[in-house]
């Protein structure tokens, strides 16, 4: 196996925590001074990097303020492309899904200071809607593939646009809960368990207390 | 009963009518001109109607080209919490979008024309996502408030949350997939009951050809 091949080796974690760094200060940068006012140099200068490995990392600088991470997008894909036959699609996007979780709870400060900065640039916060969509739709393709079904945009079926979009919603519906529950609470991942054992069971009547 | 208290009287109608009317001039002269082009007083030359009327509709301009209106959230949740007692509330929920949906369908070019402006004025795109997620937020309330539990957005429990915002991802799903099937596939309405069939059923792997 060669370093290509082993997403999850040396290589990959590094490529990862410089990413991961890039885009923290890009944020950091721009709740301080404005997206507008921070350029790629000064971004690459606080990781201590050249603006030319920046550009290996984003396409471009509004990229890393949005923290748009193609390799998230493709890791998922993989993963519901990749689980066992018998396991329903519905299963196979919540465990590939859990698996990224742990990286949201880990960088919870820095998502709400992104989302502050959206708030105040609209065009990030297009860029990044944008970006979200894309993914749902190659997500729904993932799904269609594993049910034999087409995959192309324009002939995606009803269910696997509905189970891709459905499974967005519940990640933001459950950071958005997880958030708003304080310390203390379910972490992450119990709470997004917990909203796909709600999907699973067809939304019923939660029992009282639940 | 005086004309207040009749939702679905003349009075209510006319005023339904001259508000669509208001809109739609809104979105047209935008998509012409540039919606930082366009007066209140153009849009209410338009409809044949004074800027003072405008402003009964709406409370700025921006709202009328995002088609903001808050009586269709009134409307949902007055249903959803009006809903006999042995209704389940995923059922309620969809009932009561199904009332609504015949107007989106009646309007779909005007929805894709909207679609259109906000797409060149992302300030307008983001108060339209501000209005969607205090919609699903007090749709959310209005779900609890049934369930006997908190209705107030910080102490909501992750069901209502789920419920409410799975319930706005299968319309915009619902829309997508009517808008891309075409003339000659199913209307919106029987496109949104399929959606909530495989949310009731705990979205399931379809049936081959589904």
């Amino acid at each position: 196996m060669t370093e290509e091949d082993a997403p999850t080796g040396l290589r990959e974690r590094k490529k990862r925590a410089t990413r991961a760094a890039l885009a923290e200060a890009a944020v950091r940068l721009a709740a301080e001074h404005g997206a507008e006012h921070v350029t790629v140099e000064a971004i690459s200068d606080a990781v201590g990097v050249s603006p030319r490995t920046f550009f290996n990392y984003f396409d471009t600088r509004d990229d890393a303020f949005v923290m748009i991470d193609s390799e998230v997008g493709r890791r998922l894909r993989a993963a519901v492309l990749g689980a066992p036959e018998p396991v329903a699609p519905l299963d196979a996007v919540r465990d590939a899904i859990v698996a990224e979780l742990a990286d949201v709870e880990a960088r919870h400060d820095m998502w709400a200071l992104r989302a502050q900065v959206l708030r105040g640039a609209p065009h990030l916060l297009v860029r990044s809607m944008g970006a979200h969509m894309a993914d749902e739709l190659e997500m729904a393709g993932a799904i269609a593939e594993r049910l034999g079904t087409p995959a192309d945009a324009e002939r995606l079926g009803l269910y696997p646009r509905l189970l891709a979009a459905v499974a967005g919603t519940a990640v933001r519906v459950s950071v958005e809960h997880w958030s708003a529950a304080g310390p203390g609470a379910d972490d992450l991942p119990a709470v997004f368990r917990a909203a796909f054992a709600h999907l699973a069971a067809g939304l019923p009547t939660p029992p009282p207390g639940a």
